[in-house]
């Protein structure tokens, strides 16, 4: 029997002849989120993009799931039985590394508080600046997005250092990469401490009041993995004694934000709501496609799938 | 005679030993801008830093003044007749360089905007963004500033090309470099048209209405050079049209930027004022001392002085 593969992905011209001269056998299903079918969804052999989890739970022909984010959290338990999943893991990296250095280089000029001048119409001086050319930056997390992060710092001319559980080797960015266990040691050293760590057991709380103390005083907190990493509470402890340059904090505990959060209000507190990923970018957009388009050939040639979950 | 050598350069510890050990057999004089004394005034065959125009015009035995400034405007027909006037141009290269790059990445990544929300306490996905990655750079001067912004442009992904008066080679950061003549012919392929041009009557207005339409309706517009190159109303009409991604300026007409302005709120608009430059990072102060040290050395030295203004 025929593959009926249903496309839910965010495809653009040409993209719909690119999946079909891949798949010329296969019948090609296409939707929306909410457009889909309960045909469509009772057909389907092969799912991409981005179904409502109830929806995957109905698909009872599935045999493969590739969603187009890099996290899986959200098909935790949807994914029906026998059925291979996988994710977009990497399709995201460059954009969540680009919003990192961003909000990085925007603490170090003070434009988040150059902003609030000028919303008050105030032409005023805010003195010193900074920059990270000649300092060091300490990447948590040394996977695609850390290590993509660590390359802009460098030629922007900083020293890196990344940290990750397991060091077996150089990796690309870095111009040192140091087991986890060394963090105590190394907070002191960096201008820069940037996040890119998943959610799981040992990295919850990882920056806790302690070691947001252990930094420098003058030095810059970067959190674009999970918002659990960091101990909000002591953050906004420290910070109010003084401490820090500055943060930037793309996730939060819980996501949205509270309305009663001391977080929104910390003047060299720069806050964005989870929006460093996701599918922001035509580099992302096009990435996923190509990501999918990759295991769709895997997929019929019998071959290991790339990104698997389960 | 002995030379006398009015310092007023901010310095740091070391840095008195490191002026006189350069010149061991002149006389030394330290001061602020407002400290300095008549009588100091009176002997100074030399002076370095930043005096008030009115005193430098004073000093009645000056031989030679180097400004701490990369720019010359403020000593316009203040220094004495027969002093050789040099300045400290390129010593805030880097820092201006800096600025631009910051402030266009926070455009791509809607900071601004999202710092807005911030203030509001809105947890709000403002979706699509962008990034410079495969574009296309357009850098109006190619001095300093500008080919020390394409080279960051460059090594986060962007092809650049420089705009100068005459074209006479290559030059670092840039994959091309044209005549300024060929502005309107590469305006509508630019993803950010970026300016650091100095004053001059060729530069004033050279951003008018008529070029603002001739950028890609989502181009980004960055000015840290002089606010005449820009036509202020017309950005105005051109952004509230809706064209433009979003523009960055660091640099007005005139400065301080008038209370009841319209460029203060424009929403995708970011305002700076005049802090790209200036002595606001410490490599600049410190690049600004050794070149007053290094003009020092050629001048007891008898050679040709570097960054001669007149």
């Amino acid at each position: 029997m025929a593959e009926y593969i249903l496309n839910l992905l965010p495809l653009k011209d040409g993209e719909r002849e690119e999946f079909e001269s891949i798949a010329p056998d296969a019948i090609h299903g296409y939707a929306g989120r909410r457009t889909l079918t309960p045909e469509q969804l009772a057909r389907a052999t092969v799912i991409l993009g981005w179904p409502r989890p109830k929806d995957l739970s109905a698909a009872r022909s599935l045999k493969w799931f590739q969603t187009m984010w890099a996290g899986t959290e959200e098909y935790d338990g949807a994914v029906p039985e026998g059925a291979l999943f996988t994710s977009s893991a990497g399709s995201n990296s460059r954009s969540v590394a680009e919003h990192m250095f961003s909000s990085m280089l925007a603490l170090c000029r003070r434009l988040p508080a150059y902003r609030d001048c000028q919303r008050a119409r105030q032409w005023r001086d805010l003195g010193e600046m900074k920059t990270i050319l000649g300092g060091t930056v300490l990447v948590l997390g040394a996977g695609h997005v850390g290590s993509g992060f660590a390359r802009m710092c460098q030629d922007f001319g900083a020293r890196t250092v990344g940290l990750k559980r397991r060091v077996d080797g150089p990796i690309p960015g870095f111009d040192q990469v140091r087991p986890m266990g060394e963090l105590d040691a190394l907070l002191p050293t960096a201008d820069v401490v940037a996040m890119a760590l998943p959610h799981s057991p040992a990295t919850v709380g990882i920056m806790d009041g302690r070691r947001l103390r252990l930094m420098k005083e003058d030095a810059i907190l970067i959190n674009a993995g999970r918002g659990s990493a960091v101990d909000q509470d002591a953050l906004v402890k420290v910070m109010g004694e003084g401490r820090l340059w500055g943060a930037a904090l793309d996730v939060t505990t819980p996501e949205p934000l509270p309305q009663d959060s001391p977080l929104w209000d910390i003047p060299n507190l720069l806050l964005t709501p989870h929006v460093a990923g996701g599918i922001r970018l035509e580099i992302t957009r096009r990435k996923c496609v190509q990501m999918a388009q990759d295991n769709l050939r895997r997929y019929l040639a019998g071959e290991k799938l790339v990104n698997l979950v389960n």
